[in-house]
């Protein structure tokens, strides 16, 4: 089939994905936008999983100062050559991981990092929620509320503020899979005028 | 005694005291710029102490990036009033400490905060290097390497990247003094590109 022009710049505003991957993920789905997006990102899921194991020491240490100064955030994020560092969509990339930091205040960036006592914590309070269930079913129910936390704790798992449809780590792998060489955001750090410590 | 306006410029050049507190100085040391200098850092350690209990909720968040992203740093420097936060001398002070961060990477804020371990280690490393001495000498030995030990890795006792002569807490002093209001350097952070963590 032919797929539209305007349909294909639709998905490369989605995903960030290169113009041939994306005309040829509308005709796989027969123009479905939605299906597409998920091929997509399946696929970057997959080229990021093999990317992963390649060094990551180049990159770009970038900050994003909001409201002139009263919120400020510093990333490092690495890629494998001062090549890609100096790449538009990289650059890019990095800016937009800033912003969504100074916006989203991430606490941690993966599910991994978030300590076990807080897990613990949020596992009492929600069992607390939900006395009278079963063990298994309580289970399920935590491991759903679980993943909401995450999604609001954790960079990586929470939408990204420019596009809430997506991930951080979804976009994390779209740019992994056009870039082609290992990226991984390295660290933040977020300061709020005045807050407690 | 007449003081001339170029000696006036140099020890505010050295100091950045006001106009009218140089003239005085000067005046006071007939012309010496360096008693002079002692005599403003003295003036401002007492003005900072006065102002030191002072709440400093307000202030800025500021950002330096070197080298295009291979060195960051995010720094929060308190005041107590927003007026201070947009007072050009402040900011310049922001803008100073974040670059000489960047430079002179320190690893403290203070000597109170290197972690007693470390001063421990230190202190072992130097009985050792003067095994023979009598305590009484081993102990004033120690005392000047710890403070050689502080003005390499607090940021408040390095020699200011921008002008040696004066500590980075003499600077502070100095600010407090011409502004009048509660300044405190908060925290500082510093990424540099693929560094071990």
């Amino acid at each position: 089939m032919t797929v539209s022009a305007e349909l294909v710049k639709q998905l490369r505003d989605k995903t960030n994905a290169g113009f041939m991957d994306c005309k040829k993920a509308l005709a796989e789905t027969k123009g479905d936008l939605d299906k597409a997006v998920d091929i997509l990102r399946k696929r970057g899921v997959a080229v990021a999983a093999k990317k992963s194991s390649r060094t990551a020491k180049d990159g770009l240490v970038q900050s994003y100062i909001h409201m002139g100064g009263k919120i400020g955030v510093l990333v490092e994020i690495n890629c494998e050559t001062d090549f890609v560092a100096r790449n538009e969509s990289f650059q890019q990339f990095v800016k937009d991981v800033a912003m969504h930091v100074a916006a989203a205040n991430p606490q941690y960036l993966k599910p991994e990092d978030v300590p076990a006592e807080i897990i613990e914590k949020e596992k009492e309070i929600m069992a607390g929620q939900a006395p009278d269930k079963p063990a298994h079913i309580l289970e399920k129910m935590l491991v759903g509320k679980l993943n909401k936390f995450y999604a609001e704790v954790c960079l990586l798992e929470q939408p990204f503020v420019k596009d809430d449809k997506m991930k951080i780590k979804d976009y994390l792998n779209s740019v992994i899979a056009n870039i082609g060489e290992n990226i991984l955001i390295r660290r933040f750090t977020r300061y709020q005028l005045g807050e407690e410590l």
